[in-house]
C-alpha cells in the first residue's frame, strides 16, 4: 500500500505527539516539525506509510537522542494488559467458539496503538475488550481454521505492546510448539520488541526472533536475511496490525492478516468501516480484499 | 492568538481539500501540497491561524490559476440556506426571545464554513439549525441587548457564505438602518464577498462594504483605511465565525464575537467544549474568556 496524500497531515500530526513525548520544550516541538515538514516537502510517495513513518522514527531519534521515547509507555501498556488477560483467558476457554474468541480478543488488543490513538487509558482497553465482542468483524474464519490446523510452521508477527498480551492469547490456541513469534528488531513508536515478548512472559511458550529492522511493519526488503528465510519457509503467516497489512498485502505467502480498521484509507481500501476487525488473507495485487 | 504547532496538520488536511476541489489531477494535488509543506517548514508562527490561511490561498491561486474556487460551493450554500430562511424568520417571531433566538440561529449558521468541514450537505445545515436550540450556548445575553440598545453604528463582520443568509435574520432584529455589513476584500475559501451579501439581499436591507483584505479572519493591519476608520469609529462590532475571533480577540473595540466553537485549540483558549454556541466579549490581552 503506497502512501496518500492524506497520509501527511497524519503522520505530521504523530510527529507532534511524539516531539512531545520526547521533550517538554516547544522549541524542541517546533524544530522537529519544521524538520519533517522540509523532509515530507521531498519526499518520495512510492512507499507504504510504514516507510514513511520508518524515516520520521530515525530522524527523531537523530535530533532527540532518544532511542526509545515509548518505553515507559509500553511498559505500562503491557502491565495493563496483563492486569486483564487471566479473566479473557477463561471467557475464552468458556465460549461457544473459543478460537473465534481468541481471534476477536486479538484483533481487540490492537486498539492498543499510540500512532493512531496516543492517550489510551486502561478504560479505553477494557472498551476495546467489551467491543470486541459486538464489533463488526469481517473475516475467513472457515479458512483461517483449516490453515492452521494444516500448518506444519507458523510466523506469528507482532504488532504492539500490550497487544502482545492479547497475542499471547491466541497463540495459546495455536499449537505453541510450531509457532514462531516475530518482532520489531528495534524500537519504533510502540511497536513490540523482544522486552515486550519476555514481559508478557511469550518467550517461555514459544521461540521469539526480531525481524531486524526498525519500521513499523514488515518490509521485506528491510529486514534481515534471517527472518527472510523464515518467511519464506513458513506454512502460515499471522499478521497483526494495520501496520503489517500496509506492508505485506501485496507480498506473497500465506498470510492472514488480523487487524482492526483505524484510518479512512484504509477502510477504503478493505471497503469496510473504521473499527471492523478482519481476519483476511491478502488480495492478489488488486487490492480487492472484499470482492468476494 | 497566535498559530499553533496543532494548526499546521489541520491547514495542510485543508490544503489538500481546496486543491482536490481545484483540479481532478492527482499530480497537481502533490505538487500544492508539497509546496505548502516546503514553505510551512519555514514559516512565522506568530501570527493568527487565518494569516497562515490567507498565504496559502494566495499561493493556491498562483499555481492553480483558479480565484475562487469555492464560487459554485458558495453559491450552492446561499441557495441552501435561503431556501430555509422564510421558516427560520417565522420561528424567530413566534419564539418567547426573539432576539436570543435569532442569535442562536445566526451562530448555527457558523456551521457552513468548508474550512473546518469541506462536505456540507442539506442535511448537515438543517441537522445545525435544530440543533441550535439544544446545543451549549454560553452568552453575555444581558450585555449584548445593552450594548444593541444604545449603540448608534453596529459593524457587522460577516464570516461564510450561506451563513450569511442566517446573519440577515440577526441584523433584522437590530435596526437596519443603523447597521453596516462588512464582507471579505476578495475571495478565500468559502468566506463571504459582496456577491454573497447580494445573493441574500443584505444590500437592499443594510450598507455592505468590504474590508479590503483577502484573509479568511479580519487582520487589522490588512484591510483598507476605510474599513479600519469604521471600525475605530463603530460604536458596537459583531464579529461572526471563528476566523474573527482568531484575528480580532486580542484587539481594541467594542466587541461581540458570535461563533461555535469548532477546534480543540479554540476549545481550550474559551474554555468551552466543541460545539459551544459563543456570545462573547473579548477579554482584554490575557485571552480569559470563561473566567468570569
Amino acid at each position: 500500500m503506497k502512501t496518500s496524500l492524506d497520509c501527511i497531515p497524519c503522520i505530521l500530526r504523530q510527529t507532534l505527539d511524539v516531539a512531545r513525548l520526547v521533550s517538554k520544550d516547544p522549541a524542541v516541538h517546533e524544530n522537529i516539525l519544521r524538520d519533517v515538514l522540509g523532509w515530507a516537502g521531498e519526499m518520495e510517495l512510492n512507499q507504504s506509510p510504514p516507510a514513511m513513518a520508518q524515516r520520521i522514527y530515525r530522524r527523531l531519534r537523530e535530533i532527540t537522542g532518544v532511542d526509545d521515547p515509548y518505553r515507559e509507555t509500553k511498559d505500562r501498556q503491557n502491565f495493563m494488559a496483563m492486569e486483564i488477560i487471566p479473566a479473557l483467558r477463561s471467557e475464552i476457554e468458556s465460549a461457544s467458539n473459543p478460537l473465534l474468541m481468541a481471534v476477536r480478543l486479538a484483533i481487540a488488543g490492537n486498539i492498543i496503538d499510540v500512532g493512531a490513538n496516543g492517550n489510551l487509558t486502561e478504560t479505553d482497553m477494557r472498551q476495546a475488550v467489551n467491543q470486541a465482542l459486538t464489533e463488526p468483524f469481517f473475516g475467513e474464519q472457515d479458512s483461517f481454521r483449516q490453515e492452521i490446523a494444516k500448518a506444519k510452521s507458523v510466523l506469528y508477527l507482532a504488532d504492539n505492546a500490550g497487544e502482545i498480551a492479547f497475542d499471547r492469547l491466541l497463540i495459546e490456541k495455536l499449537s505453541p510448539e510450531l509457532v514462531t513469534l516475530v518482532v520489531r528488531g528495534a524500537p519504533v513508536i510502540n511497536d513490540a520488541t523482544l522486552a515486550d515478548a519476555q514481559a508478557v512472559g511469550l518467550d517461555k511458550i514459544v521461540e521469539v526472533i526480531d525481524n531486524g529492522s526498525d519500521a513499523p511493519g514488515t518490509i521485506l526488503s528491510d529486514c534481515s536475511q534471517e527472518f527472510q528465510h523464515r518467511y519464506t519457509d513458513a506454512d502460515l503467516i499471522i499478521a497483526k496490525g494495520q501496520g503489517n497489512f500496509e506492508t505485506l498485502n501485496n507480498e506473497p505467502g500465506n498470510l492472514f492478516f488480523l487487524f482492526k480498521v483505524k484510518c479512512p484509507l484504509v477502510a477504503d481500501l478493505v471497503k469496510q468501516p473504521i473499527g471492523t476487525q478482519m481476519l483476511v488473507k491478502p488480495r492478489s495485487g488488486k487490492n480487492e480484499l472484499a470482492n468476494k
